[in-house]
């Protein structure tokens, strides 16, 4: 039979149902094309760096110039961004509707100079930079007294909304708390409220004692698939540290994180033949400005693009699972 | 400059990024092979009656018999179910964490004995004969005292998750109420204690005296583009009746909402060589049952699939749209 699971941190619920792993499909899976290290026409190569605007930040060989080769990470402004940064956020009114001028950043990280290298197959120093410069650039947008928000994420492979294939994250820096965050946030503080806990801690102690849905721990982090999965495979990374904004990592931290990081894309690109997927950092807002923020503990959530939200999904809330998270932690241990 | 804008519903925003933008004829999608009108081994077919449950509901020709040829529209249980319709809903614990059985129902209504002949291309008296037969499953459901919630809704093409090709909608019915019929519950009657009036309404009025959103109107109903659409082509159908569950629709209402799904369906696939889209009916739980769903005000958002929802926006909640719903409305009045 079908299970509801429930979300102990949103309270929402999602459908386990095993069953409907069975149906049938009359479409079948495209084809990969192969990738080469370089590509000419790809503007987040190396040679091709005043393609992109001039960087706001880069790791390089000692006494390589900027906007040319040498780099390791390179974080550039979006060419086409959805926010801009010049300006103030203005609100105002269409008829009865209101707007917000789109005032932000938009940038990417460029994570490896190499076209075809997924962080699936980068070194965990190389990791180790990457997640760096988004504690870097994280920290500075904050500073912007318009940005109320940092959000940190990678679209990897098309059908999880990658444009462009040169490996890459994005940073967006909106001027308001985004819904699903404060969302996070009040309901981490009615649970701090009733129980007098962190809801992420309390999880982090019950995962670590059942164990069925542990993928891989090292002293700093945890590895699991929530108990309320949304998607088959769905992937959490946690600090044991309690820790509301991702900004605080610590070096030590940056170097756990990039081993389980890089472990755990591993084995998701290797047991299930590179999926499309996403992932994501939720984090506190500016601690001292947002009621509740430190009630949040920060993660990454990394969503293999293996089923559609369709219109069930989007037209209730409640996702529909055809996988158990204890199915999907034993397959990916044994990676 | 990009724009946000705020969904007057439910408080969430959305940035408008011109930049990024595209014009509307841009999301045209490529041509499609054609569909044969019979497939053999397709078990929504005529003949294969015998391949799905027993129907449960039929419209069909005098003197035909339920499960053999004669049908105009079919709602056979889902051979493959989300939820299983046998047993009582129980709550239990694993650990810290809440689980509830599995119980409700998952049917398909099959639209049309023709294997090719999506929604855009029936009659409008056919796409009345599916309406009605979502008003009777939707009653006869609700009826059912564990049903809390039934969610009425259609993925046409594989990108929108449809898995099997043969024009169908889906009804699953939950034993909860779904988080986001919640929250537009929850925020309509927060609207109504401040204003003394019904947000739908509101919307309806503000819409047609704007008029540069809306694509169409009959006396029964609105189709429009949202202030703050989320993607390109968003398009809601609402009844200009203020009425909170669709089970309430009347049968001159089911006319003037087939002609409106009818024309709308037609625009979007003629205008953009039919893309794939979700759409569904928000509708209230048993309004005697629940707190506030009176001032829900039931209508169809269509969402065509031009855009992914990718890390961005499944981490904040904040859709980037790269078309002005004004632009999309003026292009789809023009087909």
């Amino acid at each position: 039979m079908p299970e509801f699971r429930q979300d102990i941190i949103t309270g929402n619920w999602v459908i386990v149902a095993k069953e409907r792993a069975k149906r049938p499909e009359d479409f079948s899976e495209p084809e990969k094309p192969r990738k080469e290290r370089f590509r000419e026409n790809c503007p987040f190569c190396v040679g091709n760096e005043k393609q992109t605007p001039p960087e706001v930040y880069a790791i390089r060989e000692e006494g390589a110039e900027p906007d040319t080769p040498g780099w390791k990470v390179r974080a550039v402004p979006n060419k086409f961004p959805a926010l801009t940064s010049n300006g103030q956020v203005n609100t105002g009114d269409v008829g009865i509707y209101r707007t917000m001028s789109g005032i932000g950043a938009h940038e990417v990280i460029l994570e490896t100079p190499d076209h075809d290298r997924s962080p699936a197959y980068l070194t965990e120093e190389e990791i180790a930079d990457v997640i760096a410069t988004y504690r870097h650039r994280h920290r500075v947008l904050l500073e912007d007294e318009r940005i109320q928000y940092v959000s940190i994420f990678r679209n990897h492979g098309r059908i999880a909304g990658a444009s462009l294939e040169h490996p890459h994250s994005q940073i967006i820096a909106t001027p308001i708390v985004p819904p699903l965050v404060q969302h996070s946030i009040s309901s981490a503080k009615d649970y701090h409220d009733r129980t007098g806990r962190c809801v992420y801690c309390h999880v982090l102690e019950e995962e670590r004692k059942a164990g069925v849905r542990v993928v891989y721990s090292n002293p700093g982090f945890i590895v699991f698939e929530p108990f309320a999965s949304r998607t088959p495979f769905e992937t959490w990374i946690m600090p044991l540290r309690h820790s509301p904004s991702f900004g605080d990592i610590s070096d030590q931290e940056i170097e756990q994180l990039a081993d389980a990081l890089g472990l755990t894309l591993r084995k998701i690109a290797q047991g299930l033949n590179d999926p499309a997927y996403n992932y994501m950092i939720r984090t506190a807002p500016t601690v001292s400005e947002y009621d509740g923020a430190e009630y949040l503990h920060w993660h990454i959530s990394i969503l293999p693009k293996l089923a559609i939200a369709a219109g069930f999904e989007m037209g209730t809330g409640i996702y529909i699972n055809t996988a158990t998270p204890e199915d999907t932690a034993k397959f990916l241990r044994s990676i």
